[in-house]
């Protein structure tokens, strides 16, 4: 099964940004609400990550869900160029609102990481360059990204972890997909909480 | 100002095939409700397209607006491997739905036409191969392309349409977008048609 309802997974991009960080730069321990992800693009870091401090180099991909701690530093003599890109409204079968389903936040992506830094560097540029449409088109590049780090994820990646949703949260989840589905197909109408029932097959004061 | 507001802007995939035609396929003159994509991959064709008939060639790339009337067959001797990508919930900044600003549905696409066509190609990958996760890769690509063709029909092109909707109807749009978005921002908690309309600044009546 796919992770992701391809018609309704419409996910937010909150920012997207590529830092040149010097020696002396560093951020505290924190942590964020939503999803972030992190690519080392040139150079080298030292990042608190999973736990311990780890000396990261170029090509190196993390993925933060909500809550997962981390921090970095620039040590002497180094320097880093990253590109975060911040996400929200992320919905994924079986796992909570803006989760992945990687255990740790230190990701392999095995054989999709050359295609996976290429649309990095395309993000990387399209947000620079701020031609028309750059929003779109960092989407799309987004999009696949996300898709190439569920594969490698999917790839019998011992950083899997299994549904954590209960059945009930699960078609919860589905309803609302499926909600905020028809009321994106169905614009132009008017429509009803009742109508909106009917199609989902629920009571209107499920909806309301 | 950009065509698409990026958040609300989610196109769904009705289809994306790649037939391989021989001679004596035909189509009879049709049109669809949705928009439609058509892309010479391989090959050549003889299409009715923009009131007559033409012989087009690899490379060829055509949009067609709801309505828009095309036919094509394929000749003694010729043969044609073309992807087609049926594409609907699509709004742009001015526009009815599921409309493109192109006049002719035959698109030069300039310098972005290679780019193109390399997107083209991997989406007739992903849909044939159906790895994991191929339809949000597949979603991935296509609304990259749909930035391109964004781009080139912005770049100074004699084929772009002035917006065609009146201000009540453009403030509609941004309405219902706006209405879609904050329900899928909001998804876990219980939201009710005052608290929408609150959010919107309009009268509950306005949506129900």
């Amino acid at each position: 099964m796919a992770y992701t309802h391809v018609q309704t997974f419409n996910p937010e991009i909150l920012y997207a940004f590529d830092p040149l960080n010097e020696a002396g730069n560093c951020s505290k321990t924190h942590s964020h609400n939503f999803l972030e992800i992190s690519i080392l693009l040139e150079g080298e870091a030292d990042y608190l990550v999973d736990g311990s401090r780890q000396d990261l180099r170029t090509g190196t991909v993390m993925l933060f869900n909500p809550g997962v701690k981390h921090a970095e530093r620039q040590k002497e003599g180094t320097f880093s160029h990253q590109l975060h890109i911040g996400l929200t409204n992320v919905s994924l079968n079986g796992l909570p609102r803006n989760h992945f389903p990687n255990k740790r936040a230190l990701l392999d992506l095995g054989c999709y990481a050359d295609a996976f830094m290429e649309k990095a560097w395309r993000v990387t540029k399209e947000f620079n360059e701020q031609r028309s449409e750059y929003q779109l088109m960092g989407k799309g590049l987004i999009l696949e990204m996300l898709g190439l780090l569920l594969r490698s994820l999917e790839d019998g990646s011992d950083n899997t972890l299994p549904p954590a949703l209960s059945q009930t949260a699960v078609r919860q989840q589905h309803l609302v997909n499926h909600a905020v589905y028809y009321l994106e197909n169905h614009h132009s109408e008017e429509i009803t909480l009742e109508q909106l029932a009917q199609q989902l097959f629920v009571s209107p004061a499920h909806l309301s």
